[in-house]
């Protein structure tokens, strides 16, 4: 063929986000778990558990770290977690005399999920910085359409007028309290995680919360004692993803009911063709709202079946929020551009005498 | 039959909670409509939206109403609500001239939301009281028990030794965000839902805020403009129901895992009978919490589908909630007791030799 | 007060379905279990197990049996189980010297599971029985209304005009096929439960497969091999529910689109009214379907869950079910018993000339 | 860097199958649809409503057809579907005087509805044989272990002793239905979609139902009346998929409770390693099972809410299925052959003395 394949799902044209998605790339996660090795070397050199040399070889070898991927993957395929080939790796680059000093005092989960924790931290970035600008996009449809005179509906039959002001201070609203409620949840949620094996941070003996410390401070994430089988930070995180997707989904359907023909109270400029009606002008992205809000709600709920997480790491709720929670992320980070697109692609049209 | 049968069901002695299920019964929810309905007259009153004898005669009558609960159920089915036959009854009880100054400016909505939340606002408490006493028992189980040698466990294979005190920690750790997180989210939930037909307040005039203002005030819950189509506050709350039930939903699985013959690093004082093997010593409690983790943990998923919520008001999305939530506070709440109870029969045992 | 509380919660008036719910009562659960208990014990006697007088009194006993409620809510809370203390009471009113010979070679789960299938065989007739009226009713309005001329909608865009004929066509094809269904899972469904306390029938030594064979024969259900931890049956019955009530929710939705004030393509007998806007005639039967589609939707995704039953009787994933499946089943009667009035009472109307 | 990046989320070596995922690449797709617009062409030409040399140049052209990837992609985001892009760009390689014979009275959701069955079929057929080898795999380790002597468990408890043969029977059993089940729903799922633009045929006249008919057996599926708006045939599979991981989950379940070193009833020839403790052996295939079953049954929940698809098409929930579908049949995919793995390589071991 002489165009080459996409390298992801056509379907992601249509409802992912590349800049999301790129936090979850193979790519992304190994360079957070480098980063994570770097840090934590550097804090045990700090606190003298490592010599400085040690972690100045393993910071250099971080850096120039080419993994054998396939390695990486059956390595996965047998572990059950990338981690213990992903360190051979590493301290194989490293070489003596400090290979032993990489991952010193560490466990699996302790790498995956500080590397997962610091690509939310870019997440929750994108997230607040989008709904200021969906927010900013509201405020402007406000300012220029809000005394355009609108039928509300009540259980799908007319009501009453309002205007579009009215209708978009229902969509602004639940947007400030996931702003609102996002700064509440950040410092809870990015926290490192460092706990070693079974979470007592035992191998760094006495020194453990200091190491934690230290390598809270270089990641510039908050401290918090090991908390690998108490998932609660990642389902309160999930919850809020699909709080957001469904206020979109709301905004959406509402969308997709004002743009009937029938009810004309909305033009979109961004509307699909049809194979066989060319005289169709579908609401697209408003549709794919509804869909990415049902979708994420439906993770919700098999996400939250993984806080029965059990005893002090279980394989199996670990994989699962593996499977869920990126898909989660990026629905969130789609819903806000999708959004975005189509609000300020949007005009209100009075449907209502004065 | 000599004996009555009980007024629910039976299965509701094995994963009921009585008080909190009396918070979602037929008579709490009338009370509590008719508590808004009297705060909303004397509200109005105080703006002098209807006359002060009117209010104090909707007071008398609320207090002295009867209701024919029938008549109730019919109304219902038929309007998918109780408020406009419940309306229509109470203006009957209060009789002439004051019948017209009954649910003045209000909605089906703000009766059936504010009725609610006052009861939710019952509920948090309760919900307060009970992690608290919750954490007690885990802390007096740690000072008792906490030197017991234990094994860890990960991915379901024996890990290293550490103590019960450490295995409580990491109970008790997620408890306290969820008392952390119930504190913060409370503002949000608990307040008054008043915007009328359409949630514009239109139909008290200029008087809608200050209307809304004095009724937050009697009614001791917060101040908000109308949010009745935004559904975020109730999925927020669920969540964190959720998360709850997760976490006590993990402490179960710990147990019945621990309490294997196999194992034996717990006893229990309270364990279940077998019909046909007298030796059996079923942990049903611990089992009881993993099933309403898993409970919770899909109705979640189900009540934000009704996040998205059409236009004005959306009948279907919120009955839809008012299938799913009682029914996740009732399982909160009864995580909670069985909890309680579990733990304060717990003992654990040595499983390690130092 | 004058008129007594409902014996329900009111929103079973908007949602529920009075005969499925009897099913699913303390009294047919226990009427289930007794006649599970005088089969058993007919079906020992037949193969010489217990002695026919054995068998004549426990029939006698079950017959007259007066349950002592509060002492099997206080077991089933206890056992995880209600078979237990139900067991020791029915013991006691068969008295000596045939009480042993009650439940001989049985578990629990033998009682509740065949008990649970009886009354799963009467829904199922129900069920039937409730389609095909509801086919008929369709049928009806298709001779009546067929030739009404509507718009086809396509991604909530007009797209070509179609006739009411075609619409309801598409209403009654899935139909056909949950009955085709219904009828091909049936015999899997109806089965007894008989496997002992771990599965294998031991306790009836060599006679297992023939007392099994007995019982069946007495209950009119399939013979099956002790099916206890293999939950697929109930699975797959839940599974049918939800496609049902998915296709009354596709019903729901596309009449209340089609009622619409801007549309107009149905007229409705059965409307609801407003406590605020008197003018308002809300689909309320159609918005219900949307509910209980979504209901179910869920809970399908809730009771999987318990597919995942650990070893020889899982606790957890067992109460789930309970929890779960009964809702699901009333749905479903609730949605044809909806489907059924809200079409009796429809009216199309041409909306597009000819 | 010297090896080259995966072209898949390393993730999928864990918990994917590149077979059953082959089926929805971007290719697969593609390919489907082109084999779709052939059968369609041949068979108007066979009822004479296209000229023959016309279907033999689209035949031709969709040989050779190379298609202009980023143009679908923009072509989906744009019309929410590929089909409009796909039929323009298939339109311009036929060429003239033939383009207008391309596509010719169908529309998006035959093709892309058509290709899915199609490749569902590949699919179906894949799981049909999966199964039996799983079955053949469970037949031998029970002629080989069968009479190991085991404890059964109920409710985390230990029960009475059984043999490794009744174990195995209970995995072997539910399989078996799933066969049957999967048989009987085949020539449901199995058909082809035909509509038009809004499900009537209507733009091939009377003719409809003849090209209906030869599309069905050029394709060898089965005939059926346009089903595009009743999602049931999808929601069944979905059902069945979530059947059988589930039960491959509680077997996923059974072996790492039965692989605990404190039970050792089974050895494992596949375990994965730790970073931190050199002694572990984790049952992560066993895990692995448990996570897509319960992965599935949330989606199962998810899959159904498309349900509810609104009027002649649903844009909203039809891309729900595109984004909860594929997952499942790749879950399913996968967990047969980790099942299928971890059982030929499992060891029982006697835990109960004769």
């Amino acid at each position: 063929m002489t165009s080459p394949t996409l390298p992801f799902p056509l379907l992601q044209a249509l409802v992912g986000d590349e800049e999301m998605a790129a936090l979850f790339s193979n790519e992304a996660e190994l360079a957070a778990m480098l980063r994570t090795e770097v840090a934590l070397a550097e804090a045990e050199a700090e606190i003298g558990l490592i010599e400085d040399e040690a972690a100045y070889r393993i910071s250099e070898a971080c850096r120039a770290f080419q993994p054998d991927w396939n390695g990486l993957a059956k390595g996965l395929a047998h572990d059950g977690v990338i981690v213990p080939e992903f360190v051979k790796q590493l301290r194989a680059a490293v070489g003596e005399p400090h290979a032993r000093s990489v991952h010193l005092g560490a466990s699996s989960q302790d790498i995956t999920d500080t590397g997962l924790i610091l690509r939310l931290k870019d997440a929750t970035a994108l997230l607040f910085q989008r709904i200021e600008e969906l927010t900013r996009v509201l405020l402007d449809l406000k300012e220029r359409d809000g005394s355009a005179r609108l039928m509300a509906h009540t259980r799908m039959q007319q009501a009453l007028p309002f205007t579009a002001a009215h209708k978009i201070d229902t969509w602004l609203q639940p947007l400030e309290r996931h702003e609102e409620v996002l700064r509440e949840l950040a410092p809870r949620l990015l926290v490192i995680q460092l706990g070693g094996p079974i979470g007592t941070r035992g191998e760094l003996k006495d020194h453990g919360d200091a190491v934690a410390d230290a390598l809270a401070e270089r990641l510039d994430l908050g401290f918090a004692p090991s908390w690998h089988s108490q998932r609660d930070r990642i389902g309160e995180f999930a919850s809020w993803l699909s709080l957001l997707t469904g206020t979109l989904g709301k905004i959406g359907q509402d969308i997709a009911l004002m743009a009937q023909n029938e009810v004309g109270e909305v033009r979109l400029a961004t509307v699909g063709g049809s194979s066989a009606m060319p005289h169709k002008s579908n609401p697209v992205p408003a549709e794919v709202l509804v869909t990415l809000g049902r979708f994420n709600a439906g993770l919700l709920g098999t996400l939250h079946q993984a806080l029965v997480h059990e005893n002090e790491r279980s394989g199996a709720a670990w994989t699962l929020e593996w499977l869920v929670l990126p898909q989660m992320v990026v629905a969130a980070g789609a819903g806000l551009s999708k959004a975005h697109a189509l609000l300020q692609g949007l005009t209100f049209q009075s449907s209502v005498l004065r």
